[in-house]
């Protein structure tokens, strides 16, 4: 029964917004308060972060710190990662990083568990990476396909929100909406150009030799990591913010190396793991970055062709084109990382008072879609 | 000298967001207002319209009120085009139609300027069509390297305005974002959906055995005929509204027939007509739909290998990925059909002020850019 004493959780980066979202999700799942500790840097230690029907009072990050939790879940920068991180994992902490700081290292797993959770072992497994969003939100959004079906090439556009900046991306679109009602001018400061009314290139480092940003590289990187190839995976990416909130889009074309069809996509889909097809061209009910936000799922829709004749008959193809939708701060970070510390974690995921929980949001998961 | 006599232009659906904008570049061409008939509907004659310094009294359209004119500007809707146009060009009136009534009508020309203005013959032409916006500015920017490297494939995804849905999908949006800075109810009357903070799937019809919609539909079959295919275009599309006023950006990767080099397709551009090249990765330069307002040009950037191996040499590739922003209402609408216009009816393009008007956008557009 020890496994069932919930441990410590250590969130670190407790008051940005993938932290305050892990926060959140650990009080979703009931995990019990004084389990859990809201680590941060030494100019937030003594803020208050929300929890549930309380609040946290937030501790300055220390090794100490870390050393007396069992899930150390890192949502801050890459530099505190390196710092902290891999003495803690060393001492048997479980440590799941959000930074980018190990996700490339051939010594530490890359994971998302409804693609790759199976290669984690407890025990062995103390310091695991999370991909970045948007190459979470893809993979789970294809993976029943790749499965089914396989995957030979992808052409991916992104339609991505401003919190991957974090609050204050949020906080700088909300402001310019304001701004732009009371016919201010519009000033931007935390990204190079104006995101409300706009799309802009991503804004991080671009490579002199390819022109690719490096949120595409980490796409092409990370995914073929996370699927365990030999090299980078078959991507063209386009990396786009739009003036949306939290939840990330993209607009995917695929290859597949087995010929399916539309039904037999959106089968796999419905049965897929963290996955929900939103799909019905009847009513034009597609997924939206606002209907995906604040969901656990990615929602998958659009399943064509991508080159059909009118009046074709539905017969085995090869190219597919759909459009996923997931939310960027929650699945794309916060659970996913949760979830991987579940899975080295048992007593994470299943504390004793779950089972008398009917309002849970995995009891409402089970019910629901 | 006859021809250096400005013709009188009629624009039916002066009301409209096409119709204004239409007006707006006959009146920056210095047009003479008394050489200018605004139409429109029943409901909305006896409006006045915006015509550079002075307004102009909107009137009923009419055959006869189209019968004064030499040249006819459609921005209305298809059936007042079907009703009105055909009449028009037969009595020699040059009709350009911005709906989609005549667009695949084989005795109609759909016609880009910078892509096949050439087939265009005074005389004998009087009915012209315009293409849809996305098309326009897709077949726009992509031009240059379709001329200098022939193109095999293209799979694109939109970043599509609110204006396509004219001046009251413009309003929708802006209210939302005042909706949103008051705390009020953010209600959805012009779009299926929220637009503020949101993307969504095109809100065209959905062909219920493909799952593609109108706009995509468009695409393919408009290229396969400006292109003076015998078959729709190889065009993978997937046409999305994000919430940006009144430019659309798109998202294209293309294989090419002959292998080129990232800076061939950066000259090619550079020598491009109605294209500008904006594409500077070392200060992080590209189009945004922001900066493609009001312009004429489609701005273009992003040009890059679509799969290039780190640190590999620049060599003959076919596949490519770019970016490109162009106002929809402009070169996507009124813009495109008044060149289309200028061709036809040359008295149009070069009435006589216009040598002695250093401050007319073609003058600044020769200067500029």
């Amino acid at each position: 029964m020890s496994e069932r004493i919930p441990p410590i959780v250590a969130v670190v980066g407790a008051t940005g917004a993938v932290g305050r979202e892990a926060l959140s999700i650990l009080a979703e799942r009931r995990h019990p308060a004084e389990r859990v500790v809201a680590l941060a840097s030494d100019r937030s230690a003594g803020a208050e972060v929300a929890y549930a029907d309380r609040s946290l009072r937030v501790e300055a990050v220390s090794h100490e710190a870390l050393a007396r939790a069992g899930v150390a879940i890192f949502a801050a920068s890459s530099e505190v990662s390196r710092e902290f991180a891999p003495r803690a994992a060393r001492a048997g902490v479980v440590c799941v990083d959000n930074s980018s700081a190990f996700r490339m290292d051939p010594e530490v797993p890359l994971v998302i568990p409804e693609v790759n959770g199976s290669m984690l072992e407890r025990g062995r497994h103390t310091l695991v990476a999370n991909p970045n969003c948007s190459t979470i939100l893809l993979l789970v959004g294809i993976e029943p396909i790749r499965r089914a079906f396989g995957v030979e090439d992808i052409v991916v556009s992104t339609y991505q929100a401003v919190s991957g900046a974090g609050l204050p991306g949020l906080a700088e679109l909300e402001g310019q909406a304001r701004a732009f009602a009371r016919g201010e001018p519009i000033v931007s400061r935390v990204f190079p150009t104006q995101t409300l009314f706009n799309c802009f290139v991503h804004e991080s480092d671009i490579e002199p030799d390819t022109g690719m940003n490096a949120e595409e590289r980490k796409m092409i990187e990370e995914t073929g990591k996370v699927w365990g190839l030999p090299h980078d995976a078959p991507i063209t990416p386009t990396c786009v913010r739009v003036p949306v909130l939290r939840a990330h889009s993209e607009s995917v074309t695929l290859r597949l190396r087995i010929p399916a069809s539309v039904e037999g996509i959106r089968g796999a889909l419905r049965a897929g793991e963290g996955v929900r097809l939103v799909d019905d061209p009847s009513v034009g009910a597609f997924p939206t970055p606002l209907d995906a936000t604040g969901l656990d799922e990615v929602l998958v829709g659009r399943v064509r062709r991508a080159r059909p004749a009118r009046g074709s008959p539905e017969s085995g193809s090869l190219d597919f084109t759909l459009w996923l939708c997931g939310d960027q701060i929650r699945k794309g970070a916060a659970l996913n990382a949760i979830q991987i510390a579940e899975i080295l974690c048992p007593g994470l995921r299943d504390p004793v008072q779950e089972s008398s929980n009917p309002g849970s949001r995995d009891a409402r998961r089970r019910a629901g879609a």
